[in-house]
Protein backbone atom coordinates (compact mmCIF):
# COMPACT_ATOMS: atom_id res chain seq x y z
CA UNK A 1 0.00 0.00 0.00
CA UNK A 2 1.31 3.64 -0.79
CA UNK A 3 2.39 5.45 1.77
CA UNK A 4 1.26 9.21 2.82
CA UNK A 5 3.84 11.45 3.88
CA UNK A 6 2.39 14.91 5.09
CA UNK A 7 4.63 18.22 5.10
CA UNK A 8 4.28 19.87 8.00
CA UNK A 9 5.11 23.40 7.65
CA UNK A 10 5.51 22.35 4.09
CA UNK A 11 5.33 26.22 2.43
CA UNK A 12 8.29 27.70 3.59
CA UNK A 13 11.75 26.73 2.28
CA UNK A 14 12.18 22.90 2.15
CA UNK A 15 8.86 21.40 2.41
CA UNK A 16 7.96 22.16 -1.36
CA UNK A 17 11.04 20.42 -2.68
CA UNK A 18 10.73 17.62 -0.66
CA UNK A 19 7.00 16.84 -1.20
CA UNK A 20 7.86 17.67 -5.41
CA UNK A 21 10.26 14.99 -5.63
CA UNK A 22 8.29 12.65 -3.30
CA UNK A 23 5.03 13.37 -5.25
CA UNK A 24 6.98 12.73 -8.32
CA UNK A 25 8.59 9.25 -7.39
CA UNK A 26 5.65 7.70 -7.23
CA UNK A 27 6.10 6.36 -4.26
CA UNK A 28 3.97 8.37 -1.82
CA UNK A 29 1.04 10.25 -1.47
CA UNK A 30 1.98 13.82 -0.44
CA UNK A 31 0.22 16.23 1.48
CA UNK A 32 1.68 19.94 2.04
CA UNK A 33 0.22 21.06 5.70
CA UNK A 34 0.38 24.51 6.54
CA UNK A 35 -1.01 26.73 9.68
CA UNK A 36 -4.10 28.16 7.09
CA UNK A 37 -5.89 25.93 4.46
CA UNK A 38 -5.65 28.13 1.77
CA UNK A 39 -1.74 28.85 1.55
CA UNK A 40 -1.71 24.98 1.72
CA UNK A 41 -4.13 24.26 -1.50
CA UNK A 42 -2.07 27.16 -3.33
CA UNK A 43 1.11 25.63 -2.64
CA UNK A 44 -0.25 21.96 -3.30
CA UNK A 45 -1.94 23.28 -6.48
CA UNK A 46 1.55 25.22 -7.84
CA UNK A 47 3.18 22.14 -7.24
CA UNK A 48 0.58 20.03 -8.93
CA UNK A 49 1.13 22.19 -11.93
CA UNK A 50 4.64 21.82 -11.72
CA UNK A 51 4.03 18.23 -11.97
CA UNK A 52 1.44 18.33 -14.87
CA UNK A 53 -0.98 15.86 -12.66
CA UNK A 54 -2.63 16.57 -9.49
CA UNK A 55 -0.69 14.58 -6.72
CA UNK A 56 -0.44 17.15 -3.76
CA UNK A 57 -3.15 17.61 -1.77
CA UNK A 58 -2.77 21.06 0.88
CA UNK A 59 -4.42 20.77 4.53
CA UNK A 60 -3.81 22.60 7.47
CA UNK A 61 -1.14 21.35 10.10
CA UNK A 62 -3.24 19.22 12.35
CA UNK A 63 -5.12 17.48 9.54
CA UNK A 64 -2.26 16.90 7.24
CA UNK A 65 -0.54 14.87 10.04
CA UNK A 66 -3.60 13.03 11.49
CA UNK A 67 -4.15 11.51 7.48
CA UNK A 68 -0.87 10.74 7.23
CA UNK A 69 1.25 7.79 7.79
CA UNK A 70 4.41 9.54 7.97
CA UNK A 71 5.16 12.96 9.25
CA UNK A 72 7.95 15.32 8.20
CA UNK A 73 8.14 18.89 10.03
CA UNK A 74 9.96 21.81 7.98
CA UNK A 75 9.67 24.88 10.37
CA UNK A 76 11.85 27.24 11.76
CA UNK A 77 13.19 26.81 15.17
CA UNK A 78 10.76 29.57 16.60
CA UNK A 79 7.50 27.32 15.51
CA UNK A 80 9.02 24.51 16.22
CA UNK A 81 6.92 23.60 19.81
CA UNK A 82 4.20 25.22 18.90
CA UNK A 83 3.86 23.29 15.50
CA UNK A 84 4.69 20.00 17.49
CA UNK A 85 1.84 20.86 19.77
CA UNK A 86 -0.73 21.33 17.32
CA UNK A 87 -0.02 18.04 15.56
CA UNK A 88 0.47 16.06 17.98
CA UNK A 89 -3.06 14.41 18.19
CA UNK A 90 -3.01 13.00 14.80
CA UNK A 91 1.08 11.51 15.15
CA UNK A 92 0.10 8.76 17.62
CA UNK A 93 1.37 5.65 16.23
CA UNK A 94 3.12 6.81 13.96
CA UNK A 95 6.70 8.20 12.81
CA UNK A 96 7.81 11.95 12.17
CA UNK A 97 10.77 13.14 10.57
CA UNK A 98 12.41 16.20 12.13
CA UNK A 99 13.81 18.43 9.66
CA UNK A 100 14.18 21.43 12.46
CA UNK A 101 17.63 22.98 12.63
CA UNK A 102 17.45 24.91 16.23
CA UNK A 103 19.56 28.45 14.30
CA UNK A 104 19.71 31.36 16.79
CA UNK A 105 19.53 34.76 14.28
CA UNK A 106 20.83 36.73 13.76
CA UNK A 107 24.16 34.33 13.80
CA UNK A 108 22.94 31.48 12.06
CA UNK A 109 26.19 30.20 11.33
CA UNK A 110 26.88 29.97 15.17
CA UNK A 111 26.11 26.36 15.99
CA UNK A 112 23.55 26.77 18.73
CA UNK A 113 22.53 23.54 21.22
CA UNK A 114 19.41 24.00 22.21
CA UNK A 115 17.97 23.55 25.63
CA UNK A 116 16.89 19.62 25.22
CA UNK A 117 20.28 18.74 23.10
CA UNK A 118 18.56 18.96 19.98
CA UNK A 119 15.60 20.16 18.43
CA UNK A 120 15.18 16.63 17.37
CA UNK A 121 15.22 15.74 21.36
CA UNK A 122 12.61 18.40 22.46
CA UNK A 123 10.51 16.93 19.95
CA UNK A 124 10.60 13.30 20.71
CA UNK A 125 10.60 14.74 24.65
CA UNK A 126 7.31 16.61 24.10
CA UNK A 127 5.35 13.83 21.65
CA UNK A 128 6.75 11.19 24.14
CA UNK A 129 7.06 7.27 23.60
CA UNK A 130 3.95 6.96 21.27
CA UNK A 131 6.11 8.59 18.06
CA UNK A 132 8.95 7.95 16.89
CA UNK A 133 11.25 10.79 16.05
CA UNK A 134 13.99 10.77 13.91
CA UNK A 135 16.21 13.81 12.77
CA UNK A 136 16.97 13.74 8.75
CA UNK A 137 17.10 16.03 5.72
CA UNK A 138 18.65 19.48 7.26
CA UNK A 139 21.71 19.51 5.69
CA UNK A 140 20.17 19.98 2.19
CA UNK A 141 19.99 23.36 0.63
CA UNK A 142 16.37 24.29 -0.50
CA UNK A 143 17.87 25.53 -3.95
CA UNK A 144 18.89 21.86 -4.23
CA UNK A 145 15.50 20.05 -3.68
CA UNK A 146 13.29 22.52 -5.84
CA UNK A 147 14.49 21.14 -9.14
CA UNK A 148 13.24 17.62 -8.98
CA UNK A 149 15.31 16.47 -11.67
CA UNK A 150 18.88 17.95 -10.32
CA UNK A 151 21.17 15.42 -8.47
CA UNK A 152 22.10 16.04 -5.40
CA UNK A 153 25.46 16.28 -4.25
CA UNK A 154 24.71 15.85 -0.51
CA UNK A 155 23.74 12.74 1.77
CA UNK A 156 20.65 12.57 4.24
CA UNK A 157 22.41 12.09 8.20
CA UNK A 158 19.60 10.08 9.83
CA UNK A 159 19.17 9.88 13.77
CA UNK A 160 16.73 7.95 15.64
CA UNK A 161 16.38 5.24 18.37
CA UNK A 162 14.10 3.19 16.32
CA UNK A 163 15.40 1.20 13.41
CA UNK A 164 12.03 0.88 11.38
CA UNK A 165 11.94 5.15 11.79
CA UNK A 166 15.15 5.33 10.61
CA UNK A 167 14.53 3.19 7.34
CA UNK A 168 11.68 5.32 6.57
CA UNK A 169 13.38 8.02 6.39
CA UNK A 170 16.24 6.81 4.45
CA UNK A 171 13.60 5.58 1.87
CA UNK A 172 12.17 9.04 1.71
CA UNK A 173 15.69 10.00 1.20
CA UNK A 174 16.12 7.58 -1.79
CA UNK A 175 12.65 8.52 -2.92
CA UNK A 176 13.87 12.15 -3.00
CA UNK A 177 16.95 11.50 -4.83
CA UNK A 178 19.66 10.93 -2.44
CA UNK A 179 21.86 8.48 -0.27
CA UNK A 180 20.27 8.14 3.59
CA UNK A 181 22.26 6.92 5.80
CA UNK A 182 22.20 5.76 9.21
CA UNK A 183 23.92 8.12 11.19
CA UNK A 184 23.15 6.42 14.74
CA UNK A 185 21.48 7.43 17.54
CA UNK A 186 18.88 10.32 18.70
CA UNK A 187 21.81 11.33 20.55
CA UNK A 188 23.58 12.31 17.53
CA UNK A 189 20.89 14.53 15.58
CA UNK A 190 22.54 17.89 17.83
CA UNK A 191 25.51 17.02 15.27
CA UNK A 192 23.69 17.06 12.41
CA UNK A 193 21.08 20.29 13.30
CA UNK A 194 24.96 21.72 13.72
CA UNK A 195 26.39 20.84 10.87
CA UNK A 196 23.68 23.15 8.94
CA UNK A 197 24.72 26.42 10.75
CA UNK A 198 28.44 25.17 9.78
CA UNK A 199 27.17 24.77 6.34
CA UNK A 200 25.59 28.45 6.59
CA UNK A 201 29.01 29.89 7.55
CA UNK A 202 30.55 27.75 4.67
CA UNK A 203 27.95 29.21 2.00
CA UNK A 204 28.84 32.78 3.20
CA UNK A 205 32.86 32.43 3.43
CA UNK A 206 32.90 30.56 0.29
CA UNK A 207 30.73 32.48 -1.72
CA UNK A 208 28.19 29.57 -2.77
CA UNK A 209 24.74 28.76 -2.35
CA UNK A 210 24.47 24.94 -1.48
CA UNK A 211 27.12 23.52 0.48
CA UNK A 212 26.37 20.36 1.76
CA UNK A 213 27.88 17.32 3.03
CA UNK A 214 28.74 13.60 1.99
CA UNK A 215 30.17 11.26 3.66
CA UNK A 216 33.28 9.28 2.34
CA UNK A 217 34.93 5.81 2.31
CA UNK A 218 31.71 3.56 2.17
CA UNK A 219 31.21 0.86 -0.30
CA UNK B 1 61.46 30.53 7.74
CA UNK B 2 60.27 27.10 8.13
CA UNK B 3 57.97 26.68 10.85
CA UNK B 4 58.48 24.03 13.61
CA UNK B 5 55.25 21.72 14.34
CA UNK B 6 55.15 19.48 17.36
CA UNK B 7 53.12 16.63 17.33
CA UNK B 8 52.15 16.09 21.00
CA UNK B 9 51.09 13.30 21.66
CA UNK B 10 52.37 11.48 18.67
CA UNK B 11 53.06 8.05 19.63
CA UNK B 12 49.42 7.53 19.21
CA UNK B 13 47.39 6.38 16.13
CA UNK B 14 46.38 9.55 14.57
CA UNK B 15 50.17 11.53 15.27
CA UNK B 16 52.46 9.58 13.45
CA UNK B 17 50.51 9.54 10.47
CA UNK B 18 50.76 13.77 10.70
CA UNK B 19 54.06 13.83 11.88
CA UNK B 20 55.31 12.01 8.64
CA UNK B 21 53.62 13.78 5.78
CA UNK B 22 54.20 17.43 7.17
CA UNK B 23 58.09 15.45 7.21
CA UNK B 24 57.92 14.31 3.80
CA UNK B 25 56.26 17.96 2.41
CA UNK B 26 59.46 19.63 3.65
CA UNK B 27 57.67 22.49 4.42
CA UNK B 28 57.56 21.80 8.08
CA UNK B 29 60.76 21.15 10.70
CA UNK B 30 58.86 18.22 12.40
CA UNK B 31 59.23 17.00 16.36
CA UNK B 32 56.80 13.96 17.87
CA UNK B 33 55.79 14.39 21.26
CA UNK B 34 55.48 12.02 24.03
CA UNK B 35 55.22 11.46 28.16
CA UNK B 36 58.56 9.72 27.52
CA UNK B 37 61.61 10.56 26.09
CA UNK B 38 62.63 6.78 25.14
CA UNK B 39 59.49 6.61 23.05
CA UNK B 40 59.48 10.09 21.42
CA UNK B 41 62.82 9.14 20.30
CA UNK B 42 62.24 5.81 19.09
CA UNK B 43 59.01 6.72 17.13
CA UNK B 44 60.24 9.32 16.01
CA UNK B 45 63.63 6.98 14.25
CA UNK B 46 61.11 4.82 13.00
CA UNK B 47 59.11 7.53 10.85
CA UNK B 48 62.71 8.34 9.90
CA UNK B 49 63.53 5.15 8.94
CA UNK B 50 60.23 5.30 6.67
CA UNK B 51 61.22 9.13 5.31
CA UNK B 52 64.71 7.92 4.20
CA UNK B 53 66.14 10.76 5.81
CA UNK B 54 66.46 12.13 9.54
CA UNK B 55 63.34 14.87 9.66
CA UNK B 56 61.51 14.02 12.96
CA UNK B 57 63.13 14.65 16.35
CA UNK B 58 61.70 13.28 19.71
CA UNK B 59 61.06 15.09 22.66
CA UNK B 60 58.94 14.93 25.95
CA UNK B 61 56.18 16.94 25.20
CA UNK B 62 56.80 20.19 27.28
CA UNK B 63 60.14 20.45 25.72
CA UNK B 64 58.50 19.55 22.42
CA UNK B 65 55.51 22.43 22.94
CA UNK B 66 58.38 24.81 23.99
CA UNK B 67 60.58 24.20 20.97
CA UNK B 68 57.91 24.33 18.53
CA UNK B 69 56.05 27.20 16.68
CA UNK B 70 52.64 25.67 16.52
CA UNK B 71 51.10 22.63 18.55
CA UNK B 72 49.25 20.31 17.62
CA UNK B 73 47.45 17.94 20.47
CA UNK B 74 47.03 14.16 19.34
CA UNK B 75 45.90 12.64 22.52
CA UNK B 76 42.88 10.69 23.99
CA UNK B 77 40.26 12.94 25.99
CA UNK B 78 40.84 11.29 29.18
CA UNK B 79 44.53 12.70 28.81
CA UNK B 80 43.68 15.53 27.23
CA UNK B 81 43.89 18.63 30.65
CA UNK B 82 46.71 16.74 32.07
CA UNK B 83 48.83 16.95 28.77
CA UNK B 84 47.38 21.01 28.53
CA UNK B 85 48.98 21.08 32.10
CA UNK B 86 51.97 20.13 31.07
CA UNK B 87 52.33 21.56 28.06
CA UNK B 88 51.12 25.28 28.96
CA UNK B 89 53.87 27.19 29.74
CA UNK B 90 55.95 26.17 26.29
CA UNK B 91 52.68 27.50 24.50
CA UNK B 92 52.44 31.33 25.45
CA UNK B 93 52.28 33.52 22.50
CA UNK B 94 51.73 30.55 20.01
CA UNK B 95 48.84 28.19 18.03
CA UNK B 96 47.69 24.86 19.25
CA UNK B 97 45.80 22.83 16.82
CA UNK B 98 43.71 20.63 18.93
CA UNK B 99 42.71 17.37 17.48
CA UNK B 100 41.07 15.66 20.80
CA UNK B 101 37.57 14.01 20.36
CA UNK B 102 35.43 13.81 23.54
CA UNK B 103 34.59 10.56 23.00
CA UNK B 104 33.05 8.42 25.83
CA UNK B 105 33.85 4.57 26.24
CA UNK B 106 32.59 2.40 25.84
CA UNK B 107 29.86 4.09 23.76
CA UNK B 108 32.32 5.69 21.15
CA UNK B 109 29.97 6.14 18.19
CA UNK B 110 27.32 7.92 20.85
CA UNK B 111 27.81 11.78 20.53
CA UNK B 112 28.91 13.06 23.85
CA UNK B 113 29.17 16.53 24.36
CA UNK B 114 31.70 17.26 27.42
CA UNK B 115 31.08 20.05 30.24
CA UNK B 116 33.05 22.86 28.50
CA UNK B 117 31.16 22.92 25.81
CA UNK B 118 33.58 20.76 23.12
CA UNK B 119 37.49 19.90 24.17
CA UNK B 120 38.47 22.56 22.15
CA UNK B 121 37.05 24.92 23.86
CA UNK B 122 37.86 23.55 27.26
CA UNK B 123 41.65 23.94 25.79
CA UNK B 124 41.14 27.65 25.01
CA UNK B 125 39.31 27.96 28.44
CA UNK B 126 42.08 26.31 30.13
CA UNK B 127 44.73 28.13 28.20
CA UNK B 128 43.75 31.20 28.52
CA UNK B 129 43.87 34.54 25.91
CA UNK B 130 47.49 33.71 25.27
CA UNK B 131 47.69 30.86 23.62
CA UNK B 132 45.13 30.60 20.08
CA UNK B 133 43.44 27.81 20.39
CA UNK B 134 41.80 25.84 16.76
CA UNK B 135 40.15 22.20 16.17
CA UNK B 136 41.23 20.29 13.19
CA UNK B 137 41.82 16.92 11.94
CA UNK B 138 39.22 15.15 14.43
CA UNK B 139 37.61 13.53 11.31
CA UNK B 140 40.58 11.66 9.33
CA UNK B 141 41.05 8.08 9.80
CA UNK B 142 44.24 7.16 10.96
CA UNK B 143 44.72 4.53 8.80
CA UNK B 144 44.42 7.08 5.63
CA UNK B 145 47.36 9.08 7.29
CA UNK B 146 49.43 6.60 7.45
CA UNK B 147 49.95 6.39 4.20
CA UNK B 148 51.64 9.34 3.31
CA UNK B 149 51.62 8.98 -0.61
CA UNK B 150 47.97 8.13 0.12
CA UNK B 151 45.43 10.54 -1.27
CA UNK B 152 42.32 11.30 1.30
CA UNK B 153 38.96 11.08 0.61
CA UNK B 154 38.44 14.05 3.50
CA UNK B 155 38.55 17.36 4.38
CA UNK B 156 39.74 18.96 7.17
CA UNK B 157 36.79 21.49 9.02
CA UNK B 158 38.81 24.72 11.00
CA UNK B 159 37.13 25.66 13.61
CA UNK B 160 38.62 28.73 16.12
CA UNK B 161 38.31 32.45 17.10
CA UNK B 162 41.42 33.66 15.12
CA UNK B 163 41.69 33.80 11.43
CA UNK B 164 45.57 33.70 11.22
CA UNK B 165 45.41 30.73 13.64
CA UNK B 166 42.68 28.64 11.24
CA UNK B 167 44.65 29.88 8.23
CA UNK B 168 47.83 28.01 10.11
CA UNK B 169 45.57 24.65 10.28
CA UNK B 170 44.14 24.81 6.77
CA UNK B 171 48.09 25.06 5.85
CA UNK B 172 49.16 22.41 7.51
CA UNK B 173 45.92 20.11 5.91
CA UNK B 174 47.05 20.99 2.68
CA UNK B 175 50.83 20.27 3.62
CA UNK B 176 49.17 16.38 4.68
CA UNK B 177 47.13 15.96 1.58
CA UNK B 178 44.34 17.22 2.32
CA UNK B 179 41.49 20.25 2.12
CA UNK B 180 41.15 22.98 4.69
CA UNK B 181 37.85 24.79 5.11
CA UNK B 182 37.42 27.44 7.82
CA UNK B 183 34.72 25.85 9.48
CA UNK B 184 33.82 28.78 11.16
CA UNK B 185 34.23 29.89 15.15
CA UNK B 186 35.29 27.97 18.29
CA UNK B 187 31.70 27.47 19.13
CA UNK B 188 30.97 25.20 15.69
CA UNK B 189 33.94 22.71 17.28
CA UNK B 190 31.36 20.69 18.94
CA UNK B 191 29.78 19.69 15.56
CA UNK B 192 33.54 18.61 14.01
CA UNK B 193 34.18 16.43 16.87
CA UNK B 194 31.02 14.66 17.50
CA UNK B 195 31.06 14.15 13.98
CA UNK B 196 33.98 11.77 14.65
CA UNK B 197 32.06 9.60 16.76
CA UNK B 198 29.30 9.92 14.31
CA UNK B 199 31.84 8.53 11.93
CA UNK B 200 33.09 5.93 14.13
CA UNK B 201 28.95 4.61 14.48
CA UNK B 202 28.80 4.91 10.65
CA UNK B 203 32.22 2.21 10.00
CA UNK B 204 31.06 0.20 12.72
CA UNK B 205 27.11 -0.48 10.69
CA UNK B 206 28.71 -0.30 7.04
CA UNK B 207 31.38 -2.49 7.47
CA UNK B 208 34.11 0.17 6.77
CA UNK B 209 37.75 1.41 8.36
CA UNK B 210 37.92 5.14 7.51
CA UNK B 211 34.62 6.79 6.67
CA UNK B 212 35.07 10.34 6.58
CA UNK B 213 33.20 13.88 5.58
CA UNK B 214 33.28 16.14 2.30
CA UNK B 215 31.81 19.56 1.95
CA UNK B 216 30.14 19.52 -1.34
CA UNK B 217 29.28 22.23 -3.73
CA UNK B 218 32.50 24.55 -3.49
CA UNK B 219 33.74 26.59 -6.32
Amino acid sequence: MTKTVAVIGGTGNEGPGLALRWAKSGQYHVIIGSRQQEKAERVAAELNARLGRDLIRGMVNPNAAAAADLAVLTVPYSAHLPTLESIQAGLTGKILIDVTVPLQPPKVSYVKIPPGGSATAEAQALLGNEVRVVAAFQNVGAAHLDDPDRPIDCDVLVCGDDKEAKAEAIALAVAAGMRGLDAGPLQNAVVVEGLTAMLIGINIRYKVKGSGIRITGLK
